[in-house]
């Protein structure tokens, strides 16, 4: 058994970063939009301008009045010298919220949570012009969890299907973090519990692969279905257990309910697994947050290649 | 005082309706998914199977599992024969179902639900073309609202600012229904206190009007502010009283606290005023449903002659 900081895993990847950013040649912009005074908006958005300055990219974090947020990110979608739009949710509720993530243009949306992006990742469009130049956008969290199941063994990114034959469970199907999750574990090959309070679903890969024209399905190498899995048996048949879920009321996972040698991921704010967990798990990782910061670095590099790929400008 | 009733007031819409239908010479065909068994999704559903029989739209309601809706959706965006999508919520929750709801093609969604059609709303821009010859659709509960405030005599069509100089309490903030509520009526010039659980705000009519180019701010007519306005004071001043509050824990507004003379409006499938709120009202609407299914109907036309006037077909 091992605890992973994600911490550490970070530093390898912002490194790379930084090295990156040097050789550019111009320096990179983030803007970032914060309503909140305290609270984990707050914290995240701290985590944000430790990260930028730890890898060389200039943070302009800027605190607003929520109903000012629309305002600020229209003029920071106008404004050329801003290579990156960070916005630190909550603001309204998740209906009023939904509609201020749109309103981010996709081109700098360095978190992945625009519906543009959503849907390339829903179909596994990987690529966003057809002569697979410029690369799609995946939501910071996931793509720092798959990140970590990587460092800890899980994840095989020279496979096909990097995560072929493993079985996980998530608790957690939110949008922002779950949903896209347990889509992206099956786009690359595992079977996948998802839990929310509304019952359990069944991600799997495709049998049937990419449908047919004539289907007008848009193309998803992925299942869904409704599931009456219970939790005690979704536990114990789980190569990898990933938890989020905000509350007190869960009880957190105990080393008995786990597959011994299961790898152990909570991105709750909350602790979802007993403090023991380690005694059975493989590996067991408490947080992610450092990895979260780091995938929207990597997001920036991303956007602004892409952004030479269409407009390239002499030195 | 006087109990309006939409349903007569829907009956002239949907003459005006009927007509131009019978002129058009094709069929219009309305694709509904329905995931729901019972509940207020299954009655919506009803309303629109009876309303389209009433003014001779074919109406093919499909009963789906709500994670074939995506999949549905797509072929109905797909399908030439399809003018039109109405999406059963809730499907899931209000995130996914935000997703959802984006994955309907704006030209077919007739009920405006379409962030593009959001935007246009908020923006308060009527045509999408620069010729201005195509409408944009709004959505049919808030139009619902403005046509009834109409019939009771509140809102003057022929005027640049039909509501001007009203004041108006809305309790109801929802993506769906309040929020853009009460941007369409600040648009139109009245100033509109708006409750939800998180509080009030005050939207009115922009006193700088449409900002500079230089702002980069979208062009917006109306204000929003954060407001420490309470109930009683909200009451007491508004001409125009309207509530969706789905919950009994609500206290159902009461004659003494309205101004004489207001005009009452329920769109909520609870009460949320006492009934002998006529005795203090110029007019009350206990209900709005038989509007809001006629104004999707309305939408349906209008999308249709947008297509017409982007493709003309040869007869």
């Amino acid at each position: 058994m091992a605890v992973l900081d994600p911490a550490e895993i970070a530093k390898t990847y912002r490194d790379e970063i930084r090295d990156e950013i040097r050789r550019l040649g111009e320096p990179l912009v983030l803007a970032g939009f914060l309503a909140a005074e305290h609270g984990p908006s707050k914290t995240y958005a701290d985590y944000t301008a430790k990260a930028c300055s730890d890898v060389g990219v200039q943070f302009d974090l800027r605190q607003v009045a929520r109903l000012e947020a629309e305002d600020a990110i229209a003029q920071a979608n106008a404004d050329a010298s801003i290579h990156g739009i960070v916005v630190y949710y909550p603001l309204f509720g998740p209906e009023h919220d939904a509609y201020i993530r749109d309103l981010v243009e996709p081109a700098k949306d360095i978190e992945g949570l625009h519906s543009f992006w959503a849907r390339c990742l829903y179909q596994n469009r990987r690529f966003i012009d057809a002569e697979k130049r410029l690369k799609a956008i995946l939501p910071c969290t996931p793509l720092a969890i798959l990140k970590l199941l990587e460092a800890a063994g899980a994840f095989d990114a020279t496979a096909e299907k990097p995560l072929a034959g493993k079985r996980a469970t998530i608790f957690n199907r939110s949008e922002v973090v779950g949903r896209p999750l347990a889509s992206m574990m099956a786009n690359d090959g595992a079977e996948v519990v998802s839990f929310d309070v509304d019952g359990a679903q069944l991600f799997r890969p495709s049998e049937t692969g990419v449908p047919g024209a004539d289907t007008h399905r848009p193309p998803r190498p992925y299942d869904v279905s409704e599931s009456t899995v219970d939790r005690e048996t979704a536990l114990r048949d789980a190569d990898i257990v990933i938890t989020g879920v905000p509350s007190r009321s869960f009880p957190p996972v105990s080393p008995d309910e786990i597959k011994p040698g299961a790898i152990c991921i909570n991105f709750s704010t909350i602790k979802n697994f007993r403090e023991d967990i380690v005694e059975r798990a493989s590996v067991f990782v408490p947080r992610v947050g450092p990895m979260t910061v780091t995938m929207a670095l990597r997001n920036t590099l991303r956007l602004h290649r892409n952004a030479q790929l269409i407009r390239p400008r002499a030195r």
